[in-house]
Order: C-alpha cells, then sequence, then structure tokens
C-alpha cells in the first residue's frame, strides 16, 4: 500500500532555495588577511549563485552531468560553486590541493573535468599541471592572481566576477532525481589509483539534517560556524550545506590556516562552534599560550580526521569552556560516522571514556563490526572487528570514469554491500566505537588479532623506547605473528630484548608477545607523518632487518 | 549520472532498531495515576515489539498492507504498537477516540481496519460501535479493564499481555520500499467524510530527523520529553519516533491529562520537554497558582493546535523559566509545518513579534501563498493570501479506501500538487507565517479579501460587545461583503450600529466596514468551541436574522 504522501526529492537546490530566502540574512565572512573581511548575505549568495550558474550553462556551455572542478580555499566563491554546479545538475569535484601533482593530473583526467575553478592564490600550483589536463576547456580564476602564469595554455582562461557580471540573479533550478549525482570527492589511498566517491542529492540533503540534530552539532541562525577542515576535504564536514540549511553563518579562514591569524579570526569575528582536525588546534593552543586572545565565543569544537589527544580536550575545556566533541568518518561516508557526546547527558569524569572514543553511531549508520573469521562480532567492548557501515549517505560503490560501471573492490565493499571501512576496532552495547588499528595493520595470529598499535602504545611507555612499530610477518605455524621495531632513545644506554618483551607481559595476553625483536634508527614515515609500515613489511621481507627471534 | 552512495531505505525498522540498541537504556515511563509508574528501557521496548509483531502476524495473521487500528492513551505499548505495525510492513491507524462515535464507525470502515487495539479503560467507548465495525476481526485489549462489555461481540477478543507471552524476542524486519504506507490517520473536517491521510515510512523519518533538529526542538538521550498530545492526534506531532530516533525518554500521561496529575508527573518524573495544545497549559498554570509544584525542569514547551496567548507565553517564561515555543501543522503535514523560534537568537522584547507568529518553515517545507486573483502573494508582512505547501512530509491526496485511487479534491490541492491548506496568513520576507484566518472565512469582496478574524478582534475590544462573528455574505456589486453579528454585554446599555462602526474607522481601511449589522443573543459554536460560521451564513440564507444596512 502506497502513502499518499508528496513525492518531492531532495536536492541541493532545495537546501539553496531555503538558504538564500528564510536565511537571507545569515552571512559568510570571509577573512582576507590584513583587509577589512569580505561580508555577504545568504541572499546575495544565491544571486551570485544563479549568476555562476547561467555563466557556467550559456558562457562556458556546462550541461547536466558535466564534472565541474574546483581548486580553492574556503571562502565565499567556494559556496557559490557548492550549491550552483550541483543545482544547475552538473557535479562538483572538489580538489584536494595538498595531493602529489601526479594524482591531481590523473584525478582529473579520471573525473574528465570540463572546467576548472581556481582561486588566484593558487595558480602556481594549477599553471605547471594544465598542459597534462586534457579534458580542461575551461578554467576560471577566482579573485586576485598572477594569471600570466596562465599564458599560452590550451584551456580558455576566465576571470570569476567579469564571467558573472551582468548575468540574471535567479535561475530556473531544474527539479532532479535525489539519487542524482551531486559532488564527487577522489580518496588519496596509500595504495593504488585514488578512488572517487560520487555523493547523491539525497546523501547530501540528508546528512544535512543530520548535522543540524541536537545529538550532532545542532546549530541554528543563531551560530556562527568556522570550518577550518577544507572545502575539499570531504565537502568540509558537510558544514556549507547544513549551514544553508538552517541559516548557520559562516566564517570562512581562505588561505589563512595558520595558528595566529585563526586566533585573530575568533577574536575579531566571535564563531560560535569551529571544525579542525586536531594538529590545528594544537597550534591554537600554543599561539594563544604565547599571545592570548578573547575566545570565549567559541563553545563547542568538532574535532575528527585523527583521534584527539584527550589532553587537548581537556585543556580547551578548562582553560577556554570550548566544548571539543570527537567524530569519525572518512570521504566513503560524507564522513558523518559518529560523534562523541557522553550517553544520557553523563558529565565530568564518568564522561570521558565516550568522550575519548570514536562516539555514537546516528540512526541512518547501522554499523558491524567483523572479526578475523569473518562472523560478526558482539557489541561488548571488547570483541575487535573491521568496521563495516551501511546507510544513505554511505558509499557502496566507486566511480568508474565516464561511461563505465561503478568499481566495487573486494577489500572495500561486502557481497552485501556494506562498506568495508578497513578500520577495526571495538563497540559498546551502547554503540560507542573506539577503533584501534587499520585493518591491514592487525596482525592475524592463529584466527586470532593483535593489535599492533596496542604493542606499540605499550612499548612506548617504556623508559629506554622512543618510538616502537609493531608490524605482522608471516609465519609458517600461526599466519602472521608480530614483528617488533624499535627505536630507542638516545643515551638510554642498553635495554635486552627479552627486558622489553617482560615488560609487555603484564599488559596483553601471553599468545600476543612478539617472538622477533629488531632495533631500528628510525621508524619510516608516511608524508603525512603516519608509521609507513609497509615499508617496514617489505624491509623484513627483503631480509634488509637485522632480526632476533626468543 | 549517478552517485555511488548506498541506496538504504528510510523505514520505521531502521529507527527501531537504532533506538533499542544504541538507545537501549533510554526509557518510557507511563504514568498510572497513584501506583508507582510503569517503566521500561527501549532494549525492553524492542524485544516486546518483536513479540507484538509475530502475535499480529502468527496469531492474528495480520499480513502486508493490512490496517491495525489503536483506540490509546499515550502509553508505552501504544509506543510498541507505533513500531511493530509499520516495522512488520502493515498500517497502523490510530483512532480519535474524541470523535463522534458516528465518524469512528466511518472511519473504521473506510480503513478497512482488521484489528483494533485497545485500552482498557476505553472498552465503554469501543464496545456500543463493534456490532457496525465489519471490517474487525480481532480486538486486543491493553491493559485492566471491564471486558464484560466484550461479551457476545463478534471480532475475536485477546488479552495484550497474553497474546505476547513466550513469543520470540526478536523479529526479521522486512526492508520495505521508503514509500509505503506505514501510519494512517483521518481529518475530522467540519464538511463532509472525514479524510484518511497515508504516512509513508520516508515521511516518518524525515519528519524525525526535522524534529530533532536543533531549529526545531533539538532533543537528545540528556531529554525526557512529556507528549500531552495525544498519540492519535498525528503522531503525537512526531514525538515517539523522534525519540526512538535519538534516544530522548518519554514520559507518557496515559489517561490522566487533567491539570493537577500533568503538574504531578511534571514534579515527580521531571521533563525536560513538553508538547500541548494552549488549553493544557492554561489549565497547569491554574493548578500551579492554586497549588505550587516543582517544574524547574521544564526548559522547552512546544505549544501548537491553535495560536497560544502571548500573555501564557510570557508567564511560562517569567514564573517559571519555561521557554514555550510555538508550532504549526495539520494532519495533512505530518504535523510539522513551522516553529517558531526568533530568528538570529533575537531575544528580549525584539523576538516577540516572531515569537507570537506560527513560526518558520524548514528547508523541507516549501510555501507559497495564493492571493485572492489565483496569483503568487510576495513574503512581505503584509500581503495576505491562502497558504500552500510542498514537501517530503506533506500530503499530495487523501485515502481512497481499500483498492481505490487516492483522492484529490481540487479545494485542497492545486494542479501542480501542493497542499491547500485552508489557512490563509502573511509570510515576513524571512519565512515567519502569521496566519489570520480560515480561507472560508475569509470575505472576497471585490477581488480582495477581507479578514472576518482581525474585524471580530478589532469590534471585541469595544466595552460593549461580548462576542462578535463576521460572515461574508452575497453582494451583487462586491461578490461578497461583510455582515456583522454582535452579541452585547448584559448591562452595557444601548450601543448604536453607527457606533460600532465608527469605532471601527480608525482601525481598518474604509472599503472593509461592514455595512451589515445585526445583534444576537449568542454565536453559535461547533463541539469544540470555535465560533460556527456556517450556521450564521445559513441563518441569513433563510432570512433569520434581522439585518440593519448602514
Amino acid at each position: 500500500m502506497l502513502s499518499t504522501m508528496q513525492d518531492v526529492p531532495l536536492t541541493v537546490s532545495r537546501i539553496l532555495r531555503h538558504g538564500t530566502t528564510v536565511h537571507g540574512r545569515s552571512r559568510i565572512t570571509t577573512w582576507t588577511g590584513n583587509a577589512e573581511p569580505q561580508r555577504r548575505t545568504f541572499a546575495e549568495i544565491g544571486e551570485r549563485t544563479a549568476q555562476l550558474a547561467h555563466a557556467l550553462r550559456d558562457g562556458l556551455g556546462i550541461a547536466r552531468d558535466d564534472r565541474v572542478a574546483t581548486l580553492m580555499w574556503n571562502n565565499a566563491e567556494h559556496v557559490e560553486a557548492y550549491f550552483a554546479i550541483p543545482a544547475m545538475g552538473s557535479v562538483l569535484h572538489t580538489l584536494n590541493l595538498r595531493l602529489p601533482a601526479e594524482q591531481l593530473v590523473w584525478i582529473v583526467g579520471h573525473a574528465a573535468d570540463r572546467a576548472i575553478l581556481v582561486d588566484g592564490s593558487l595558480l602556481p600550483l594549477l599553471a605547471p599541471l594544465l598542459p597534462r589536463l586534457d579534458t580542461v576547456e575551461h578554467v576560471v580564476v577566482v579573485g586576485p592572481g598572477d594569471t600570466s602564469v596562465l599564458d599560452g595554455c590550451r584551456p580558455a582562461v576566465h576571470e570569476y566576477e567579469a564571467l558573472l557580471a551582468g548575468r540574471p540573479t535567479a535561475y530556473d533550478w531544474p527539479e532532479l532525481d535525489e539519487r542524482t549525482a551531486a559532488a564527487m570527492c577522489y580518496t588519496s589511498g596509500t595504495t593504488g589509483d585514488p578512488k572517487g566517491v560520487v555523493y547523491s542529492h539525497r546523501s547530501v540533503y540528508l546528512h544535512s539534517m543530520q548535522v543540524n540534530m541536537g545529538e550532532c552539532m545542532g546549530l541554528t541562525d543563531a551560530d556562527t560556524s568556522l570550518p577550518v577542515v577544507p572545502m575539499f576535504h570531504v565537502n568540509a564536514w558537510g558544514l556549507p550545506h547544513a549551514a544553508f540549511m538552517t541559516g548557520v553563518n559562516l566564517l570562512m579562514p581562505d588561505r589563512f590556516l595558520q595558528p595566529a591569524p585563526l586566533a585573530e579570526m575568533i577574536e575579531a569575528e566571535r564563531p560560535t562552534h569551529s571544525a579542525a582536525v586536531p594538529t590545528i588546534w594544537q597550534g591554537l593552543l600554543a599561539e594563544l599560550a604565547e599571545r592570548p586572545r578573547d575566545i570565549s565565543s567559541l563553545r563547542h569544537v568538532t574535532i575528527g580526521g585523527s583521534a584527539c589527544p584527550p589532553s587537548l580536550m581537556r585543556t580547551f575545556e578548562e582553560r577556554y569552556g570550548v566544548r571539543v566533541v570527537h567524530a569519525w568518518g572518512m570521504t566513503e561516508t560524507s564522513p558523518l560516522g559518529t560523534v562523541g557526546h557522553p550517553p544520557g547527558g553523563l558529565s565530568g569524569e564518568d564522561a570521558w571514556p565516550y568522550r575519548v572514543s570514536q562516539g555514537r553511531f546516528p540512526a541512518s549508520v547501522e554499523a558491524r563490526l567483523i572479526g578475523p573469521d569473518g562472523s560478526e562480532m558482539p557489541w561488548d567492548g571488547k570483541s575487535a572487528g573491521e568496521l563495516e557501515v551501511r546507510g544513505p549517505w554511505i558509499a557502496g560503490a566507486y566511480y568508474g570514469g565516464a561511461g563505465a560501471e561503478p568499481i566495487r573492490p573486494e577489500d572495500r565493499f561486502s557481497p552485501d554491500g556494506w562498506l568495508r571501512t578497513g578500520d577495526v576496532g571495538t563497540v559498546t552495547p551502547d554503540g560507542y566505537l573506539t577503533l584501534t588499528d587499520r585493518a591491514k595493520d592487525v596482525i592475524k595470529s592463529g584466527g586470532e588479532w593483535i593489535s599492533s598499535v596496542e604493542l606499540e602504545n605499550h612499548l612506548m611507555g617504556h623508559p629506554a623506547v622512543a618510538e616502537a612499530a609493531v608490524v605482522a610477518v608471516p609465519d609458517e605455524k600461526w599466519g602472521e605473528r608480530p614483528l617488533a621495531t624499535v627505536v630507542l632513545k638516545e643515551g638510554a644506554g642498553k635495554v635486552s630484548y627479552e627486558e622489553l618483551r617482560d615488560f609487555l607481559a603484564d599488559k596483553v595476553a601471553r599468545w600476543q608477545l612478539p617472538e622477533r625483536w629488531t632495533v631500528i634508527p628510525a621508524v619510516p614515515k608516511t608524508s603525512v607523518g603516519k608509521f609507513d609500515k609497509k615499508v617496514l613489511r617489505a624491509r623484513y621481507a627483503e631480509g634488509e632487518l637485522d632480526v632476533t627471534r626468543l
């Protein structure tokens, strides 16, 4: 039996229309460094969004489903692109400006972007790549910049404001099927080609509602949010879309992401909320300790991207009265996967075990843990498994390229369509997730899992150990066993492997203790400073490590 | 271009599964009068919901799409029915126990309900109707009650707890298309047969997200909500579904809706939120003035159903620190249409014009005003029109009956599918709605509209006037003109029609002044105490009124 409800699609244009009318007075303030900030009301953004859509369609010939890339910081013009491109039925493709040049070239080609909107300040990054961006027909330069670097380039070059000028300030947005592509974002995996995640109008809409729910960020038009997390990083965690849904004012940092300008813009523009990775907040704390600023407007900060040190959370709360809330997600999850509010209004010390977890799943994110033998593990806070998730804003495939079928690698999607996150952890009976390892770093020993991260953390608690990385190595009897690689502190004197093993003995189960040990001068690191375990595994396989077996 | 997102339906079973696991510790407390309240965790509700679904399917033979009615107060068992029936793929039909017997019989027959769950305390209401409820095969009695009144009735009679006992506490909920019917509710219009609105799983899910958004009620599992608004009245404004989505604890009043027990349960169980029509709050205020109670736990109260007197809002806020928020909606809008939070955190006196309006539309409720000539009126806070709305939880038709097509009366649905609310009002540029009249009570005079309510309110400000009702009467020149019917205060002495007209002259435009006047002994009223204008119009048409023409 069918309902008698109206069949109305959930689309980006609906968010845009609402934000620019009912919340037309809300504002985007973009930081400009030393000059006065640029200020635009949502109503003005609405007119400019219409102009941009006319410019793209009539000026550049951008059609339905065409991909339009942005290489931009967080600013008002980027928000205009965020709404105009999906609302007109084209696909917004945000480019991560921190990716290596090779990957950017590959990604633009794979998405077959027809145009790129680029901040003038980022022209030096784009210009050298342009000769290899075969699909790109138009480059639109936003704001001031040295356009001479584009002289002689193949694509047509346009100036953003000139392109918009004089065009109609209203656009008859098409009513799209809510499952149509709205935006895309490529993940930069450490192995293989980048993978494209294609968000739908439906997923963006539902995710925006979730962000604004009281159990999540719960923002309203009484708030001003400062998204430090880049708009090229999973849609700035959904904040621009969520803001237009409820009229949240936005304070945009543009390229001024250093601690000093961040402190300055918080003091001057008084945001109530912000979102960023932990390193940003560590930098801000250090800055504030040296040059105090008034950040009393901030009430609530969302931290994600990597685990946040509890000390950082405590300092923010105790010294500045800012509530720090953990969140976990990934490009494939739009990104909202969990949010770390404690249950039932628990506060004080009782709340900390919950607050330092990755957080709790919302109703739209179904989760399960798959253990070493492929069976579902209980939510008991102890049993570990790989986290798999399912929901209306979770990816079920990767983009296959123009005209090609979506791709569903077995190691990323289960046969019944759930996303394999590649993260290993535990879940409490009340749905709080704690991640311990990446699945590829877990040691699969005789049908059980050994957490490499747990062994590392214990080892790094030994007074003689500076760093320790534990990796899985092949073992005839057990399948895999842990290899402990240890960097000793300078001047720590001699310490035997037996002593290190005994140090672990009362901290982990006996069968988890490594037999294989080696001292190395330094742990190899990735470009973002994480332990590069695949290098260690390769060195072991090549016999380059001097391993002692106990 | 399609997205790569998972295609996961928004269903009631998803809300249920989430609420009974992640929020398994949240509770429903049902007031029982003098005894200890009944307390159940969401986890327990989950097990009992599974048992109820097994009982309905295996015990009573209820199949997909079958309608199951409830004639119940707000209590834990009603919540069990709320989830079990839609989650198993059947359709929950809540019966309004305040409807006249004739309408209840008609509605049960039209919906073709196969079973009715009834509170024991409501058996005296149901029993006399049963012989005429031809489609009903099963009556399930919940809680204590005098079942002897059912002796010899045709349908099979079951006792709720006995029916559930021993059945499995888990159920393999089917994954339904989100556009499937989940629940239905009939409107009791003053003219014609009642009309059935059929909610979908999708509309219930999206509405629940909206209720929990910060701009709306923004509730979390740190809250306890007391829905005084009945669960047979538009799903208790969505609160039970919304509660299971975020773990909001529920305090259920059952049949104890009088001011004294309400005050008592608020003091004892300390809810943070409540929702009811204004008369409930007026009664509570009077009760508290006489017998003070501690209601300090209440922070936020949602008022809807009819306009709330500002004095009531102020008293609650100033005397008890309870924030009163207006909301507007109807059965056809699930019901959330607008919520009256002031814009941008405005507070104090500046906020009042917004707070006494019906409130602001959320992103999912698109609105337009259609003026006297059928054209769209501007949102300028002055131009009046009939409110039409569109959105994913707004009805686009009424239920046509089993096997029949949905019905779309012209006066309720526009040709392009919008709901004609039958309410006339204005909207400010920032989306705040103020309703002034029912469309059928507006006087259409020469292509302009005259508000009967405005004329009445002004007239009732005259010291000699007790009541005044203004209705449209036919006029050869203008189409319609206002007829003022006036009830004079006892002992107010003589007052001429000219004096009353002059009293209005500086309050409304000259062309709006009534020419036709009559004094009547009392304004005829409907069963719920509203002015019954159709009776006045009929009396005028029949020449029964002694009308003076100025």
